[in-house]
């Protein structure tokens, strides 16, 4: 179980190596959404995107002895990134266990940030786990989870300490906190630290239409799954349930979750281009179309929003600018 | 004439108001350039670009019963914005003055910024300078000049003390710092704070091809200025000739200028896209474009560069990252 007093520490730990990304606003954001939206602009952390909070606070949080073996990740994405930095910068082996299909571009700044990446084939039946038990074995890797790992989630909650903080320093001590949610890494990490730092606030989970199982779990207060496809525009953040450690989380201390469309998304994607200057990638842009299209469901003056990573391929990108304007 | 306590009195007017940018690095762009790369990301400055620092500077240091009155800018692009965000924060009306043809989302965000603009036909043969004496007549206006003026040189030269002191906060205090140049508001105000605070530093401006008034100006040892066309790629800095007040500055603090390429700039940008999740805007990117494809012509282990505006219509940007891979 994460607590306050692992958050931070992991952020002891983050100093001098995590980037405290800015807090950001427009005028023209504010009228958009009729209340004062702050952006917690998460795309600019090392790697694009937050998932280098967790990965960080995994491999300083590991014994030595532990850690020099090496470490083993799953993902095609934003984690395999996070965990790849962290390790090289920790001078220990990383292995990424990626599907062969990918995106080039992920694969190839996996393996240019120096982990070694073992494809397998989604398609050819091959499971990603047995591989990856028998490099455990083989190796002595340790496995870090994606979010349902505590290391993890003190990781992502260092952004809550810093939203808490900078927030203060502009005189912001209640609002509403929207995350970008898939497994709830981030969003439990946060909420436990608002939970400690700023109790006025209240994190409200943000997932895209068809993949809304944090807000459905929430709703039934326990735990359930999508049903259905696996790929979607928010590719980022569609896993299939909340986790065993982020849901209890979540429940305590979460209002209910917000969904968007694919339509508000890009729309999200392109009010940042022109209002911030900032590149988000689809899940990386779900609580900031919440902000601006599903303002009746919020409450109070202030929105505080993550922009939580920037990873998109230059044409899909292309393609969304040119969808608009508004 | 500007100096390092106008600057410093720039900078205590700007507390809580300006924003403090980030100083951002990629280990891709490391390898990219073969050295350090810091980038001072002035694209997330209020506004979309540095111009508000100067903006800020200006009505921060007028009288307040002249300032009452109102101010007046000539711009089709940053600096109206600047100072247009500037002056409603002050609550003082301003006035802008800018060519019927300017795209339509600069106009648009200028009046959304609260400022009176005021059309003229420059194919017409309208003489913008009358117009602006006119008003200036009849009520009271202040004229802010985008470049060559000692409070708008002195708000620039903020961004200088930010980037001395983030710098230094990582253990660099000896670079090249690479400035986006159009009159030399930001590069004279850059070498000033870091002739005080970083003297292991030297300013290098860099222009665009065909544009490139300030390096020749430098390397003549007067000011020249540029001939032939007045539209190009890079519209933020297409200024004719280096300032009276910024140019003895610039040759007396400045290494040698650098010129790049627009195939270069479109490089730069789509490298920021990727690697930085900024959107720069074309003469916002300029320094970068430098750092990252002439790094013959740089001394030293580490390179820091302005991004000094993000400001770019949709189309024109997806335009360039169609461009790519390069």
């Amino acid at each position: 179980m994460s607590d306050i007093a692992m958050i931070e520490a992991a952020a002891e730990r983050a100093r001098g190596h995590v980037r405290r990304t800015p807090l950001l606003s427009s005028p023209f954001l504010d009228e958009m959404a009729g209340r004062q939206v702050l952006v917690k602009a998460e795309c600019l952390q090392h790697t694009g995107s937050f998932k280098f909070r967790g990965g960080w606070s995994a491999l300083s949080g590991l014994e030595p002895s532990v850690r020099a073996k090496g470490v083993l990740a799953f993902s095609s994405g934003n984690h395999a990134q996070g965990v790849a930095l962290a390790a090289r910068l920790h001078g220990v082996p990383a292995t990424i266990i990626m599907p062969a299909d990918a995106p080039a571009l992920k694969i190839d700044n996996t393996r240019g940030l120096g982990a070694e990446v073992v494809l397998y084939d989604r398609a050819g039946g091959e499971d990603r786990n047995e591989i990856g038990a028998r490099m455990q074995g083989e190796r002595g890797l340790t496995l870090i989870k994606p979010f349902d790992e505590p290391l993890v989630i003190a990781g992502q909650g260092t952004c809550g300490l810093e939203i808490a903080e900078q927030a203060a320093g502009i005189g912001v001590t209640g609002a509403e906190v929207l995350t970008c949610c898939g497994g709830g890494g981030l969003t439990s990490g946060i909420a436990l630290a608002l939970q400690a730092h700023a109790p006025a606030m209240r994190v409200r989970p943000v997932e895209p239409e068809g993949f809304d199982d944090t807000a459905r779990s929430l709703a039934a207060g326990r735990i359930v799954a999508n049903t259905g496809t696996e790929s979607g525009f928010c590719d980022a953040i569609l896993t299939p349930s909340p986790g065993q450690i982020t849901f209890p989380v979540m429940a305590a201390r979460c209002g209910p979750g917000l969904v968007v469309s694919d339509a508000e998304v890009r729309a999200a994607m392109r009010a940042a281009f022109l209002r911030l200057k900032l590149v988000l990638e689809p899940g990386g842009a779900v609580a900031l179309a919440a902000a601006l299209y599903h303002g009746a469901a919020l409450a109070g003056d202030t929105v505080i929003v993550t922009a939580s990573g920037g990873n998109v391929d230059a044409a899909l990108y292309a393609e969304v600018l040119s969808d608009g304007p508004d």
